[in-house]
């Protein structure tokens, strides 16, 4: 038998208390019991970090990133001791591990910082002498000699980062969900969990507000080729498997239909049909920090003028309308409207690369419940619509069942 | 002027919530104005340790010290980020200091391990840099790299430490009392704060179970001459100094009454007067690891059999019984008595080592209110006797009286 390396993740409600640890440990001794090495990441408690957060928020200090990193980054320590513990007492051998002690070395850009490298010498001594190493999540070393955390999501950077750093076989991410279904099950009740997913299709769920995953935690398994696992650590279920495309032999046409209620829509009525007038209304918006996400911009019928829409996030989209009405002189539009009533949907799949009759199916199957599409927009493995916020139950469920996804 | 450096350590109830920490900054500005380098000391917020303790406490791991170590430290961690942002919302400079990264080098025994070595050239370069050093107490870094906690007492321990290390001009202990007392207070309406207490007395103090300070911090800064002064974290009050012998000019021939309620006495009734009985009694003790504090040994009348008492803690009176009780062939004693309803009373003062009279005050003022006194031990600064629990606050104001500590 070989002996292979396992990365696992537990995320905070997975930890939340020393039953649920100890239920932890049951996963980890699975792995270890079929002669595997395990790296164990663990996030803080549920709710110890939120209410470090709590506190540290309702200072008003200057300067007070790195102290700031000091007071949330407790949490994880906690956890990685108690585990250790806990699996001590189950009689396998296991120490913890501060970022600090690997070092997992990251930039100075605390509160958000990015793991720069992981040195694996001393970890790997541990893990050949058959302990377990169970990791602090989120956390590393800047080059200050200081604690720096990673921000959202940081738990599952660091359990990619260090599968990559470890050549480990597979990264484990343990959560509250047991995989990743072709849409919100809480809306689609005929949603499948998916036994495999592309990273390029999990990015775009990630990114489309499916937060089994963080964007940045996929981009890096995509990158360093690290393959991962979605499960519970409820249940007893193999979970989803994100993994290249070439693994999955039989890709169907789309995977999924995700959305995002988190969408404002804004349209310029009849602005000057020129060339720059585009980066007139996108560069002031991207000089304040407002995001655009799609952009459509009609036909004009006369060659003079025309109607543009983008939409930004909702909690910018106040932001946004007072920068286009400051540039109105400049711009010229007659009207403008906004609307934040809207929701993104969007119909996921590797294998629409290769077929043209993806979008057509989706306007069909919107148009025929009588629901209007006010923008579209496509990459090569995602169409996206945008439509009345009211809808979104209804255009889910008839798109799950037009592209053949539902459940038997 | 010149810039003095200054330890100020602060306790658990000093630091118990937000507000308390923001009273604790103005602590450290006061030094800071007046033109001091400060090195703050902290321990973990009231309850946060007891509650890992807790949790921690209720996993059965073999050989847990380490990790068991690594959970509690998270307290003190999270305190000194929360006063370093508190300080630089003051507009005061600040940082914290894990012992890691000091670091405070200490030995293996995790728990209750031992300072070894502070380096203090990166703290240093902070203090002359204007930085206020914020210090988690209680911890270090073990020769194996991971966090060590000092035991019991532990953040006054580090700071006497960091004081001896930094040569500070004074270590300031704030705690939730304001200063050091002839007597308890609670008990003797009419105890005074002392301006002034030798090392040696605030020894005897401490071991009688006037938990002011520890034991281990007070023999810690006499070895290194640490000036220490305790007060309250929330009264303006100038405390007490704990100081050499030579820095108290006029020094009273009694400094206090302190008392001890955790005794418990033992007496061998006609055990063999022979050489070697001592041994045979006290070496079994010492092997059950039962500390022995009085003893005295009655002169026998008839050269053949005396009565032999000595006292033990209370929670060791159970096994110490016991353990006798085993040798009973050996040492063929006729009765075995026990009684834990007994204090030991004390007065205390350098002033004695000249005067042959304190003790006889002693015994004259407990005859006089009809106290009987069961044991007698004496010591160069301090005379002890144990008499029967009830008296014990009739016992203390009495003596309080006899030597003139009464306040006006």
């Amino acid at each position: 038998m070989d002996v292979a390396l396992i990365v696992q993740k537990f995320g905070g409600t997975s930890v939340a208390d020393l039953d649920r640890i100890r239920a932890v440990a049951g996963h980890v001794k699975k792995e270890v019991d079929a002669g595997n090495q395990v790296a164990v990441v663990v996030s803080a408690m549920a709710g110890v970090t939120d209410r470090m957060v709590e506190i540290a928020g309702e200072v008003n200090a200057t300067d007070n990133a790195r102290e700031y990193d000091t007071v949330v980054a407790v949490g994880e320590q906690a956890t990685a001791g108690l585990l250790s513990m806990v699996l001590q007492e189950d009689g396998i051998a296991a120490r913890s591990w501060q970022g600090w002690q690997i070092p997992i070395r990251t930039n100075a850009t605390h509160g958000r910082a990015r793991i720069e490298n992981i040195e694996t010498d001393a970890l790997m001594r541990s893990l050949d002498g058959n302990e377990v190493a169970v990791v602090t999540g989120f956390q590393g070393l800047g080059p200050d000699n200081r604690v720096t955390t990673l921000g959202r999501g940081g738990s599952d950077t660091t359990a990619v980062a260090l599968a990559a750093a470890l050549s480990a076989k597979r990264c484990d991410i343990f959560t509250d969900v047991d995989g990743v279904y072709t849409s919100d099950p809480r809306i689609v009740t005929k949603a499948r969990k998916l036994d495999k997913i592309t990273y390029e299709e999990m990015l775009e769920m990630a990114s489309l507000g499916a937060k089994v995953l963080q964007t940045r935690c996929v981009e890096m398994a995509m990158k360093h080729g690290v393959r991962l696992r979605v499960l519970s650590s409820f249940a007893d279920q193999p979970g989803t498997l994100v993994v290249d495309e070439e693994e999955i032999v039989e890709q169907e046409l789309v995977s999924g239909i995700a959305y995002s209620r988190d969408e404002a829509k804004i349209t310029l009525v009849r602005v000057a049909d020129r060339p720059g007038v585009a980066a007139a209304i996108f560069g002031p918006l991207a000089e304040s920090d407002i995001n655009v996400d799609m952009i459509v911009q009609n036909i004009s019928a006369d060659g003079q003028a025309t109607d543009l829409t983008f939409t930004v996030t909702k909690g910018d989209l106040e932001r946004a309308v007072a920068v286009v009405k400051e540039k109105r002189g400049e711009l010229g539009y007659d009207d403008l409207d906004w609307d934040a009533d809207v929701v993104k949907v969007s119909v996921i799949g590797v294998g629409m690369r290769s077929h043209a009759g993806v979008a057509l199916a989706m306007f069909r199957a919107l148009a025929e419940k009588g629901i209007n599409i006010q923008v579209i927009s496509t990459s090569e493995i995602k169409v996206s619509v945008l439509i009345a916020e009211e809808y979104t139950e209804l255009a889910l469920r008839a798109l799950h069942t037009a592209y053949g996804l539902d459940a038997d």
